[in-house]
C-alpha cells in the first residue's frame, strides 16, 4: 500500500468522458488499497479561452487580475473530478491552492511554490478519500490567489509529492515517456526507463516538452521518484530517479534539439574589462533570455562575441546590439535566425573522455559546420544550421546507439 | 461624496464589451467622488453552461463540489471587470467570497449569509480602489466554498451594503424597475418610484422577477435603501425603502399574478381534531411546499380542504393526496392545473376599507368565478381560471387606476 500523488494534464481531462475515464483509472489504484492524491490541470483549450478573454479586456492584463481569471480553469476540472469518483461509488474531495494552503511568492502568473500544509490532505486520506487538488494554483501571504506558470500543475504534483513523503509521483500526460530523441524525426527514437533528475533537466531544457523543468528540479532536490506516463495506454512509462551505476556506465541518454533560437556575433569589439556587461546588460535590461555565449579573442586587443537568443526576441535583441556596437566602436554585427542547437545529454559523459570529439567528429563526417560549441558536465551542445538539424539528430543517435542499448 | 453597493446581473456582463460598458458607468460615479463597491453575477449562459458539465459527469451533482464549479463563474466575471477598470486608467481589484470573509451556512447550493467582514473592502476603498467583489458566493466555517442559490448575487449585495452601512445598494438588471403590473400583458403598466419594502416582498413572491426574494428581506432588515433599475438606460429605477405616509395613501400598488400552481381538493373529510395535519404532513414530507390551504366547514362535522402546490409538484402531491383520502374516510378529490393567481398589493390597505370587495366586484363584472381567496394584511389574493388571468389583471390595474397615479 503506497501513497501515491498523480498529475493529468489537459489532453487527460479535456472533457466529461475523459475525466471520467481518468477518475476510473484512478480507482483502479485505490481498489489496490493506495491512499491517492489526484492534482488536474485545466480542460484543454479552457485556458486559452481564459486568456483570450482577459486579453478582449485589457492589452497586457493584470497579473494579479489573471491570476484570479487563470485559476477557475483548475476549479472547474477538479470540481467534476471528484462529482465522477462519486458517481462510481466512491468518495473524493476537491481542493483549491488556498484550501491547502500551498503557499507561494507574490510574483503574479509565475509564482514559486514556498510551503504546502499537509494536515487537511491527510486527514481526507486517512478516511479513505481521494483528494483532488487544483494544480497550477496557491495563495500568497496576502491571500492572493497565484498561479505557477505554464506546467505549473507538474509542479503542484511534485510539490504535494514531496510534503506528503508520497512513495511516488506520477506525471500523466499523452505522451508514454521520455525518448531518446524526438521519434517524428528520428524512427529508431526508444522509449527510456530510468534516467537521471539531471539528466531530465538538461533534456527539459533543451525542448523535451514532457515535464515542467521546475517540477524535475524539486523532485530531484527531495527525492521524489517521477514517473512519466501516459494517460491513454497502460504500460510504464519514464523513470525519474537519483542517478545510480548502471546510469553512468552509458555514454549518452538522449539527443535533443532547439530551434527556438537566433545567433547574433558582434565583432572586433575592442577587448576591454566591462566589454561584455556593456553589451548584455541593456539586453538583459530588456528581459531578453541569453542561452549560450562565446568569447574569441582576435589579434591586436580586439575580440568577437557571439550569443544566442530566443527567436521571438531576436529583432528587439538586434536593435539593441546596433546601438551598443556604435556606443563601444565595434566594427560588424552578423546574425541569424535560420540556426539549431543540437544537445547530448548523459551523467556518463562524467567518467568518459572523448564524448564531445565523436560529437564533433559525427556532424564533420554528415558536412555539417559547427557554428558554436557549448559544454556543461553531462552535455554538449552544438549550433549549427537549422536545414540540417534532423539529419544532425539521426546521425547521433545513431553513432552512440541510442536504439539499441538499454539506458541501465 | 456617497459610499454605493452596485449589484450588475449576468445580461449586464454577458462579454467583454458589456463588461467594459458597465466598467465605464461605474467609472461616472467614481469620478463624481462616490466610494465604488461593484458586485458581480457570472456572465450569462456561463452558469447553465457549467451545470450541464456537471450534468454530464454526475446525474445529482454533489453539491459541495457543485459550488466549486459554480463559483468559478463570478470569478472570471470580477477578474474581467478589475482589468477593464484598469484599462480605463483606473485602480480595482477583485474579491471572492472567501476572500472578504463572506460567512454562511454549510448548506450547499443554497447557503445563507452569516456574516461578512468589511476591514478589506474598507481598506482599498480608502486607497481610492473600485471593490469588485464576485456574487452568489461565500465561504463556510471549513473554509469550503459555498453559493447563495440562483439570485445569490443580489443578497451579496444587500449584505455588502449593510455590513459596510453604505448610502444606497443599486441593482442593475435587464429591466428598467418594477412595474405595477406585467407590462407584457396591460400596457398601461407604470414604473413604480417608491415601493415599501413590504410590498416588494409580497410582489416579488408573487412573481415579479426583478429582485431576489431575500435580499429583500435582509435589505428591511438593515434599512438599506435599495435602487432597482437598467444597465442600459440612464434613468432612475424603482426605490424600495421604508415604508412612508406618501405610500400609505395608495390603495394598492401593484397587480401580480402566478401561473406556476396547481388546485387540489379533498371533500367531506370528516371534521376532527388533527386531520389537516394528517393531510398535509406527507405532503410537506415529500418536500413539497403548499401555498394557500382553505378549509370550507359543511353540515354533519364533514369539511372540504382546498389547497394549492407547485405546478411541478402537482402529480406527486395528487397521488399522496389520493392514499391520504382512503385512509381518513375522505369522499372525494377534485383538482386543476389551469388554474391562476392574482393579488393586489398595497400598504395603504391596512388603513382602508373595502378593498377586497372591489376585487371581487371587479372580477365578478368580467365574468371571472373565484375558487379560492386568501388575504394578507397588505395583500389580496384570487384563485381564478388561467384563461382569464390577463383580463383580470387589466380590469383590477384599471379599477385601482395604477396607470394614473404617482404611488408617491
Amino acid at each position: 500500500m503506497a501513497l501515491i500523488v498523480q498529475k493529468y494534464g489537459g489532453t487527460s481531462v479535456g472533457n466529461p468522458e475523459k475525466i471520467k475515464a481518468v477518475a476510473e483509472r484512478v480507482l483502479g489504484y485505490s481498489r489496490q488499497g493506495h491512499e491517492m492524491v489526484v492534482v488536474l490541470s485545466a480542460m484543454s483549450g479552457e485556458t486559452d479561452r481564459l486568456i483570450t478573454l482577459a486579453n478582449s479586456v485589457q492589452d497586457q492584463p493584470d497579473t494579479r487580475e489573471m491570476d484570479v481569471l487563470l485559476s477557475t480553469g483548475e476549479q472547474v476540472t477538479i470540481s467534476l473530478f471528484a462529482m465522477a469518483v462519486k458517481t462510481a461509488g466512491y468518495d473524493a474531495i476537491s481542493f483549491l491552492g488556498d484550501q491547502i494552503k500551498i503557499r507561494t511568492s507574490s510574483m503574479h502568473t509565475k509564482a514559486r511554490i514556498q510551503s504546502v500544509d499537509t494536515d487537511k490532505v491527510k486527514g481526507h486520506l486517512a478516511q479513505g478519500r481521494i483528494v483532488v487538488v487544483a494544480g497550477f494554483q496557491g495563495v500568497d501571504e496576502n491571500g492572493d490567489i497565484t498561479t505557477l506558470g505554464r506546467g505549473g500543475s507538474d509542479t503542484t504534483a511534485v510539490a504535494l509529492a514531496a510534503a506528503l513523503k508520497a512513495d511516488q509521483c506520477e506525471i500523466f500526460t499523452d505522451v508514454d515517456g521520455v525518448y531518446t530523441t524526438d521519434p517524428n524525426i528520428c524512427t529508431s527514437a526508444r522509449k527510456i526507463e530510468r534516467i537521471s533528475y539531471d539528466e531530465m533537466l538538461e533534456l527539459a531544457s533543451l525542448g523535451a516538452k514532457v515535464l515542467d523543468i521546475r517540477s524535475v528540479g524539486l523532485a530531484k532536490r527531495y527525492k521524489v521518484p517521477l514517473h512519466v506516463r501516459s494517460t491513454f495506454v497502460e504500460t510504464e512509462g519514464t523513470w525519474v530517479v537519483e542517478e545510480d551505476k548502471a546510469m553512468e556506465s552509458m555514454l549518452v541518454s538522449g539527443v535533443t534539439y532547439n530551434k527556438n533560437e537566433a545567433r547574433l556575433t558582434i565583432s572586433r569589439v575592442p577587448d576591454k574589462p566591462g566589454i561584455a556587461s556593456r553589451i548584455f546588460m541593456p539586453i538583459s535590461d530588456a528581459g531578453i533570455v541569453v542561452d549560450m555565449i562565446i568569447q574569441n579573442t582576435r589579434a591586436g586587443d580586439l575580440t568577437d562575441m557571439t550569443f544566442t537568443v530566443p527567436r521571438t526576441d531576436y529583432k528587439k535583441a538586434l536593435e539593441i546590439l546596433k546601438k551598443v556596437a556604435a556606443d563601444i566602436g565595434a566594427e560588424d554585427i552578423s546574425c541569424a535566425d535560420d540556426i539549431a542547437k543540437v544537445s547530448i545529454v548523459g551523467v556518463g559523459m562524467r567518467n568518459h573522455s572523448g564524448i564531445a570529439s565523436t560529437m564533433f567528429h559525427v556532424l564533420a563526417n554528415e558536412g555539417i559546420n559547427i557554428m558554436m560549441i557549448s559544454t556543461s558536465e553531462i552535455k554538449v551542445s552544438c549550433v549549427i544550421e537549422e536545414k540540417y538539424t534532423e539529419l544532425a539528430v539521426r546521425a547521433l543517435h545513431e553513432a552512440f546507439a541510442l536504439d539499441k542499448k538499454d539506458t541501465q
